[in-house]
């Protein structure tokens, strides 16, 4: 059998280190489909002047979640290629951002095991790495999945549940180097607000929606090599719906998030997040934030916000969010916790 | 309230300058985007040593229009947000190729006012000028819009129409610096017709149609950060369609135009244009030119023809236009005038 | 008359070279947009590491698909406006990798004729060769297609059949320079097969599929500035049907074939092909491949396997092929035939 089917729960053992397939290298094809397929718009991002002239080179970096999703992307063949479910994401840290040129690749540690009391099923805890061509880190997470046992029978591993912080702590996140917002311009990134305009508790509706085609979803999730066929097959659910990456969600809500927040230049720690429904095509993605916590750092001008960003399939005037019994409201297709950078 | 709605007619002031936000780097991507989204076949855009052959340096320049639509996009936010329509464009003149690696941003400088006789709008024009990463102006244009008033009791301001030329004077036309078509190659450009092949007066049928896909019209407009609600917002209007960027239909049918025209392959200006009737989705675009004028350039072979270009949702073989009673008819989506250069 | 309609079959002359327009550089971008619209994951043309790795340079090459796609493309204004069908590929030899930055040709020889006994059409024959801006041979092939006449009445050329070899033999295929598979990392690429687990006869089911998207085939196929109106123009079919372009089922195919053939990486030949069905959008394309022939090379660590390649628009894990009438199946939409290369 030379094809692989994945694997299952049972597969995992407490400190596995799985070295995932086929590094890619990223550029500038990849920031421009960036940008066609996201109404993307932070500047710091969008132009190489703008990123020199907040001391990050001569060339803008790639957006952050363009490294997200590749290193993603990587894992997935090893990880939820037969996963019932993508339940969490904790303790993500960007180390440095990604240059065009640079080649990245993904490895994974099992770092939680905790079979299902029904014994058909487990979850299984990850910290993903990102590297690059320097064997440097570019970003890890956390991420854990429900994935399907082959055999029922199998014996549960024992269940060892890590512990992972509610948030980054925000003395450990990590500002790019030479980072310097002194010299800001707001005019050219798009609004004024700066850090000290933002109070902890605040929420912002990012008033735009964009509905979602097929084609799209399928040519995002491709260009990040993540290949789960339930992004693509139609034939897979009996309702001939092709399941959206929930990244593509990711990525739809920040870029909308730029109306409001566009001086949020820079993502540098995942906090948590959960896929609240799924996403199709047809649906209308709308998101709106709202400000967790606020605090300084050490480089000249920066200061660091904590955000909630919220995608929904419906109006997102009311800030929707979760049902009177506790649960995501069905019009929720995401609940990001996120760090950026903002000039103060 | 952190996100803007956009101006509103009385926010206009005239004399008034407005520096529109994120400047976008534009490169390799770009340039591979535009041939998948539009038939692009013409050879100097196309082929590094095919532009080299033209005294245009060792790297191909990006299609006029990628420079053009940028810089357009930029001024949406600011200048077309709240507009009821896009009216006319007039005196539009491409300075200098742009290049792989340049950093483009725009500028808008109010230039004309008129309020309506309902009180409810008014026509606000703009002359919008792009710049390069060295702030050397890569193009420039004037186009008015009408846009709604905030406040139906605002007071009016004073009326001022600016003078615009009905077509850029062919003396003052940019030609690059040192573009030589003397030694053009007509077999690798496409279609043996040189300057002295057209006649004033000729009408040219381009032969081929494409059908349009809502994902397509929606990665175009977003690479070039045009965030216009109406094109990504099914939700938007009543009959759940997107209404397509007027651009994306001037791309379209310049495209197909090479059928015909292929050795036009340089626009250099921009001397007006209407759309005359929105484009959806399911729409087969086909095309069609008439050439206006013709003139002589100081370049080593290099002539000056203008072109009016006409996009159309039906047959283009009879040359649709105007119906009896002068309007353009229902199946006209575009009539450009432009000028373009030819090897003579 | 400016617009060309194509050749006809009695445009055709016994060898004729046909210098076909609008040479094309490729480069970030069609590398980005080739991983966006096929599940592209060989290691080779996805990381510059990996390519360095096997010894062919700082920066990895493009697919190989790429060349063949921009090559192809070329030659349909010339060889395929008219024709009725696509009949077949022969003889098909890549003699070095395509790089990001090089500017291809196309160049086709008439080499065969033969008017069909109806009278109405005929069987045209052609070598093309896409050459680089050095003027060095990129790739080339045998296609011949079945083209109209324009006057029935017309002569018929006296029948010139070319002989073609059943495959490309293994001895005559071009290895690129350099490459050496001998410190080949299997884990990065995907699987562990190498050449020797491979053996004559055995079969592959390659799993995944893929349902197609008009936008997808159609931005693919303007990519390789293939303006072919049957792949673009619902109007053009009466059951407002675009044919999708055989190469972009090439593709995909291909790329699918990665779940079982990851270590296939290079396309070194293609022997064969025959378009067995038409594709059109909604299909859910599958594929399974054929293990041929084997053969060793003289490059350290590389052997070549010859490859059926099968794609399929319904299951692929039946292995579909040829009804009890010797015909495809109608379910089998690609029989492609070609060499690659492994690690042994």
């Amino acid at each position: 059998m030379k094809t692989t089917s994945g694997n299952f729960f049972e597969d995992y053992t407490l400190g596995q280190v799985i070295e995932h397939a086929v590094p890619r290298t990223v550029g500038a094809g990849e920031r421009a489909l960036y940008h066609a397929l996201y109404p993307a718009r932070f500047a710091l991002t969008s132009a190489d002047s703008f990123a020199a002239s907040c001391g990050l080179g001569e060339e803008a970096p790639l957006d952050e979640l363009i490294a997200f999703h590749t290193v993603f992307g990587k894992s997935v063949p090893d990880i939820s290629l037969n996963a019932v479910a993508n339940l969490g994401y904790a303790d993500g840290r960007f180390h440095q951002p990604v240059r065009a040129g640079d080649t990245l690749r993904s490895v994974s540690e099992v770092i939680g095991l905790k079979q299902n009391s029904n014994g058909k099923s487990g979850v299984v805890w990850v910290r993903t790495t990102g590297l690059n061509q320097r064997d440097e880190i570019v970003l890890d997470y956390v991420r854990w999945v429900m994935v399907r046992k082959r055999d029922v029978d199998a014996p549960p591993p024992a269940t060892v549940i890590p512990e992972l912080p509610a948030a980054v702590a925000a003395d450990t996140l990590v500002v790019p180097e030479g980072l310097d917002f002194t010299a800001y311009n707001t005019t050219l990134a798009g609004e004024p607000h700066r850090w000290g305009d933002y109070t902890i508790g605040e929420k912002i509706d990012h008033v735009d929606g964009v509905t979602i085609e097929e084609a799209e979803h399928m040519m995002a999730t491709r260009l990040w090599q993540n290949t789960a066929k339930v992004h693509f097959d139609a034939t897979n659910r009996e309702d001939g719906k092709r399941l959206i990456y929930g990244g593509h969600v990711i990525s739809m809500a920040r870029a909308l998030s730029f109306n409001g927040l566009a001086n949020a230049v820079i993502i540098v720690a995942i906090n948590g997040g959960a896929h609240a429904n799924p996403c199709f095509a047809g649906k209308t993605v709308r998101a709106w934030s709202e400000v967790l916590d606020k605090a300084e750092t050490t480089a000249p001008g920066v200061g660091a916000i904590r955000l909630r960003l919220v995608a929904t399939s419906g109006p997102s005037s009311d800030f929707p969010l979760r049902a009177e019994d506790g649960k995501y409201r069905s019009d929720v297709l995401l609940d990001l916790d996120y760090w950026a950078l903002m000039p103060t």
